[in-house]
């Protein structure tokens, strides 16, 4: 079977442009200000909760939340709160008109609770009214029966850690019959002669924290009643097309009576996946029964306790090397904390099971992961996406080891790494461009890690300096979780100005400006010339979900696509306008469109196009573009999970002080193997920003429950991330670009790998400040909390 | 050059269907109701002015015109309305940052006047104030210093009807030296030689009036400021692609930076062609000045003042017959009275010559038509573009030809009429179905012409009754003008549903809904599947404007392109799915897919389209269709001016009193080649409402004037229009279908082609009904008011 024209334009793009440096493109790889730039720093409303402005006669809409984690809903009374001022309605789980539920994966989560409630952040009714605040008040009106159960907080109550089976206990979804979410596995080699061979083991237990994704802006929705029984919803989400299909769902309308819009997010990171599906289906619900605009507009409290958080690990590891630092094998067991409910739990115990031992050869390998729901707020998409929970592990075990077998750490990574030729622990053979060795080396020579080392070695006095390497290699895009494909309209306009559109949205991440400049290099326009609308599910075909650093590859690829086919087009029509020696010779350079072997004969860009309509040449394509189809077997998790991978290589340098706990990275090195570099600006910037949350989630991040299963540090006056007084006094940031012919220019995915091996860095610099074998052995978790980490300093003697 | 894929489809598709009939479709020609019909008929908020309900804070914008029909602008001192209560700003032409042009065709018409005022209509500030009646009182504040000038309402003051040359005079457009807006010429063959050899010859004078498009919704405007510096603007507007280019203008912004969405329109007709582009860019530029959204609401005064009309025209026309009737030469002369602006005059005036002979075999003709300024509202677009004041000339020439050779209309009309294989007066080949032949004899049978010929000669007494025919052509789209593309996008959601969007607009023509019958029809889904989402220049291309009898060809066209290349698609795949011999095997019967020779084996629509997902099949097409060129030559008015030709027979029988001279229409018979009904309810529907319109026009419309150029009947209560009580009592409504294989299977236009004629059948079956010689040479004008025809009965001494 003959390849799809798509996969064809992207490898002859690929391979024409191979070998070009950055300088010899125009705006690939080059620094070009995000499109959007000034009109976010000038303030001008561009966020959901800013179209607030422009709405008249809105209805404000009010989730009521359970009192109880967990408990039967027997009754609901909402007679008092009816009758408050201002208020319009309330609606509860008999007012949903199609399926009460906002799953992402699994329908295990109504919309509003029926039978019972699972965690705090449950939705009981909705209350409707002309202000926010009336709503709010008379919420605390609404009466529920409610019979409390008991709450589970720790996994371990319902999973026995040995032997991964059920415990007998009060079921959560009872529905279902079982809390285990779901099981994956790698079945590879003979794990337990490798491990009787071995001349070192190392095992240990290990745990990562909650996080929270903290972004700046809370989510925010407002739906419009349409005309002929449709609805259209602005709202905070990732993915506009998971949320129309949620609202559709819910409402019982087909697709296209659903029309969800997706003004600029003010940050995502994950977490404005799910929780827009609930928002969008809740201000639809009651556009669409009142006949009235409704708004709803979470505070910081309302928006952490209800949106999904990156997942709970708890995990256990054992490697097993040869004498010279060979790996032998790897055997692991994570538990991940759902929470409540699956949200999108388990694509990402999938992708955790997936890289659950590194980007290393490993010939043998038992690995189970398992999600396990609690009665706490639903682990869900988080940057990162359970490869940085298991990714903590792995590099710490890679510094147990190393220090078992008296190797720096750095020469343990070189020896185990993945190399082109390689094949992964599942067998998928990496037969382009892998970046793993090139970027350890990088990182090292711009960290000045050998010198460090010695150096730090030598210290001495209450604060301690150390320096920790940690390596990584993120799938890109969904892999073998989903139909993976993505799509784009260009359309240019009859004055040469151009539409550009995507399904895909933009949080901040700034991918969309990489497809901006995909687009200016292959048409030879300006950026300038090139308008980016919203996302928009009745103007865009589905592009996929905006997740699993896809928007550069996949996003750019549909984007190539389109912008290859229309230059084609033009070259062919400028050539006979011209008179080129042949299409391919014809050169834009917007304004000014000539034959290569002659410059100064001219015509303009807005003439090409004008004599485009007259001539009958389309002007507009819709790019799409469907991944490399990927492969899993269930049973011995082996195939080829996804179509390529980022590597990455972090070194952290900390500061530990000894009398407080307290640490402080002074200076971060991050060095990315992105397939090439589409826009500097924004994967530098990345690079940084993935960084400092990284570093957050190692050092101060977590969500604290009493037992009640009651959020304790529900704002981020008690919940900590990083300031910009926290901030590393350094960055290096190196990109190694070993493309790859099935991804625009040879681009790979920066969104989530920037955050996945931070964590371990900073702790294996931690462990290094302390030179103490056993607080290797005792730095097993994360936050590094100042607490923490002086209770190791304290528990291995470690003596300034 | 091998033919363009778009042109293949479209030809493919026409010969497969060629000789089906509506039977053997599912959707083509079948009664659909139109996909907005219920929620128009239950009052749903689908019009401009009801956006106004979802709009905070908007500014109203009101609209200061000239108190003079003609005068210089010598100043405008706004410092008074500045002080009106809740006014926040006044602009004038110096406001503007672009350029201060909404002129259609030719840059002649200031949006807001600087030097000069050149009709009533003109606006010489905009006032903006919190509420609209504010900035409608503080206008009267607007104080303007004029200098008053010499108004001309008479075309024939400024060209000399002999010669054809201007007159001297004071210049209305003095800045372009000539008040002469265009000529256009036919030079065919020898005039004076036929005239010479001609047994018969009848020469005449003919007046068309003004006419009002008097849609239901007067226009209305709402820009909302961007943060991007861009702008969004919904308005009543026929042809957003072209709104949008006037605002850019205006704005002085590249196209995508502003964004113009048509809602539904309350009628259009023609006239909100221009309009749409004036009031857009009034709430534009208040909208990007003030940065609030800006609103903009006529009265129907203000409509009807501010919106353009159908061309007055007077014309000379002199037709040479042999004594058998045989056509020898036609020649003319027409003047279109052009009001103050050019608007779309050039194009109307081109319409006009091009059919200036009729739908006859001419083989001499001399023609000339000029367009005049005069200080009037301006003449522009309307059903039929010029060719009505044409028809009515040609055809009342045809009858008093008719009169003179002793035969009958009918059998004049035969004799003459073009049929398959005959060239136009411009040379053009008639390769295809010409239904011209067809229509007359129809519509006599139907009509039961020679009865009623023979019954209405012998009645007596005060009420006599008559009957009249009249046959026209009509050219599809905008041929020769411009260039003529249309687009259309269609996206098939991964539940099955599909989202339709095209650039052209519906105004309650229905053209929309025979653009989903091909989309259905080729999918084959069910119309209800089918959503279509309203005109947007951010989300579609475009699509060329919505005139011109376009839509359901040209548009027609673009959807088939894309529902065929669509459907190519689904049918491999549904072969491969339920294996199929060949993907022409495989039957859409949606919900059901399965191969023709196995019902019982089927897939589900949905199925299909899940799959397609999977297996990277895409699923969204820009459908594009390049009409095939036209040709013009300007000095002798030959070539092939439009692709091709409706034909049209209209009989009307009427009952005239008189002793009041009132005309009532009883009976009207119209039928229409228009090669395939695409829509039968829609077709139907517009052939009656066409008929009422030009009944209007025939009977009862005109505008007056004062001797200052101030309209005396701007109000529906002043201008009448036919009501329900006026409808003729039965319609006979009949159409050919002689296909076109360059529309989507054989569709040609009806839009326009449904007013052609009716004005001249009426006045024809008026002339039958007084059975006097002179009164068919004093029915030289419309429309026939009791007046009017009061005194034609008593010069020609008709009596009871």
């Amino acid at each position: 079977m003959s390849k799809p024209d798509y996969v064809e334009i992207v490898e002859e793009v690929f391979y024409k442009y191979k070998d070009k440096k950055t300088e010899e493109f125009k705006y690939i790889g080059k620094n070009v200000v995000r499109w959007d730039a000034i009109a976010k720093v000038t303030g001008q409303p561009v966020f959901t909760a800013d179209l607030l402005k422009l709405v008249k006669n809105p209805v404000f809409v009010y989730s009521v939340r359970t009192k109880y984690a967990h408990a039967k809903v027997k009754g609901i009374d909402y007679s008092d709160a009816l009758k408050y001022p201002g208020v319009l309605a309330v609606f509860t789980a008999k007012d949903v008109p199609g399926i009460n539920d906002v799953g992402y994966v699994i329908p295990d989560q109504p919309l509003l609770a029926d039978r019972k409630v699972r965690y705090i952040g449950d939705t009981v009714a909705l209350v409707v009214a002309e202000s926010l605040e009336n709503a709010r008040e008379a919420g605390g009106l609404v009466q529920v029966d409610y019979e409390p159960l008991k709450v589970y907080l720790d996994p371990l109550e319902i999973i026995d850690p040995e032997t991964f089976e059920e415990k007998p206990h009060e079921l959560i979804h009872d529905e279902r019959g079982t809390d285990i979410l779901t099981r994956y596995k790698i079945r590879v080699g003979d794990v337990e002669k490798a491990f009787k061979e071995a001349a070192v083991v190392v095992e240990n237990k290990y745990e990562t924290p909650f996080q929270e994704h903290a972004y700046i802006e809370p989510e925010a929705a407002i739906a419009i009643p349409e005309p002929d029984g449709g609805v259209t919803i602005y709202a905070k989400t990732q993915c506009p097309f998971d949320t129309r299909k949620a609202v559709a769902n819910v409402l019982g309308l087909p697709f296209n009576m659903v029309r969800v819009i997706a003004p600029a997010l003010g940050g995502g990171f994950g977490g404005a996946e799910d929780v827009g599906n609930e928002i969008a289906a809740k201000v639809a619900l009651v556009a669409t029964r009142l006949k009235r605009p409704a708004v709803l507009i979470h505070t910081r409290e309302e928006s952490i306790i209800g949106h999904t958080k990156r997942h709970r690990t708890i995990s256990w590891y054992r490697h097993a090397a040869a004498r010279d630092g060979t790996l032998l094998a790897v055997e692991a067991k994570v538990i991940l904390d759902k929470g409540a409910y699956a949200s999108l739990g388990p694509f990402v115990a999938w992708r955790a099971v997936v890289h659950s031992t590194g980007p290393y050869k490993v010939r043998n390998a038992k690995v189970d992961v398992v999600a396990v729901y609690t009665n706490k707020i639903p682990g869900g998409a988080f940057r990162g996406f359970g490869n940085p929970q298991v990714t903590f592990a792995v590099e710490r075990q890679m510094d147990s080891l190393a220090e078992e077998l008296g190797m720096d750490p750095v020469e343990l990574r070189l020896k185990n790494v993945l190399r082109n030729g390689d094949r992964t622990v599942h067998g998928q053979l990496l037969d382009h461009g892998v970046g793993a060795e090139e970027v350890i080396k990088k990182a090292v020579e711009l960290s000045g890690w050998y010198e460090k080392r010695r150096l730090y070695a030598s210290l001495t006095g209450p604060v301690r300096r150390g320096i920790g390497i940690a390596i990584f290699y993120h799938g890109n895009s969904i892999g073998a979780e989903g139909a993976d494909y993505s799509s784009a309209s260009v359309i240019i306009q009859r004055d040469g100005s151009i539409i550009f559109r995507t399904g895909l949205t933009d949080m901040g991440q700034g991918a969309i400006q990489g497809l901006i400049n995909i687009l200016a290099e292959v048409l030879g326009v300006p950026p300038n010339y090139i308008k980016v609308e919203a996302a928009d599910t009745a103007a865009t075909p589905d592009a996929g979900p905006t997740v699993a650093s896809r928007s550069t590859a996949m996003g750019g690829n549909a984007t190539l696509v389109a912008a290859y086919k229309l230059r084609q087009r033009l070259n062919k029509l400028a050539a006979e306008l011209l008179g080129c020696g042949s299409p391919d010779d014809v050169v834009i350079e917007a304004p000014k469109v000539y034959c290569k072997d002659d410059p100064s004969h001219t015509i303009t860009w807005r003439e090409l196009v004008e004599q485009a309509f007259w001539k009958g040449v389309p002007l507009q394509e819709f790019g799409f573009y469907r991944a490399p189809p990927a492969e899993w077997d269930e049973e011995t998790g082996t195939g080829a999970p996804y179509f390529t991978y980022t590597y990455g290589a972090i070194v952290s340098d900390v500061e530990v002080d000894l009398e407080t706990g307290l640490v402080r990275v002074k200076e971060a090195t991050t060095v990315y193997d992105i397939g090439r570099v589409i826009n500097r600006t924004g994967a530098e910037l990345h690079a940084i920003g993935g960084y400092i949350q990284g570093m957050g989630y190692a050092l101060m991040e977590d969500l604290y429950y009493d037992s009640a299963g009651r959020l304790m540090n529900d704002n981020l006056s008690t919940y900590h991330i990083p300031t910009a007084r926290d901030i590393p006094e350094k960055f290096n940031v190196y990109f190694v670009e070993a493309g790859y012919y099935h991804a625009p220019f040879g681009a790979k995915g920066l969104g989530e790998p920037s955050i996945v091996a931070i964590a371990p860095s900073i702790a294996n610099a931690v462990v290094n400040a302390l030179r103490s074998k056993q607080a290797n052995k005792l730095v097993n978790k994360h936050p590094l909390t100042p607490d923490y980490v002086y209770s190791v300093i304290k528990k291995a003697g470690v003596k300034p």
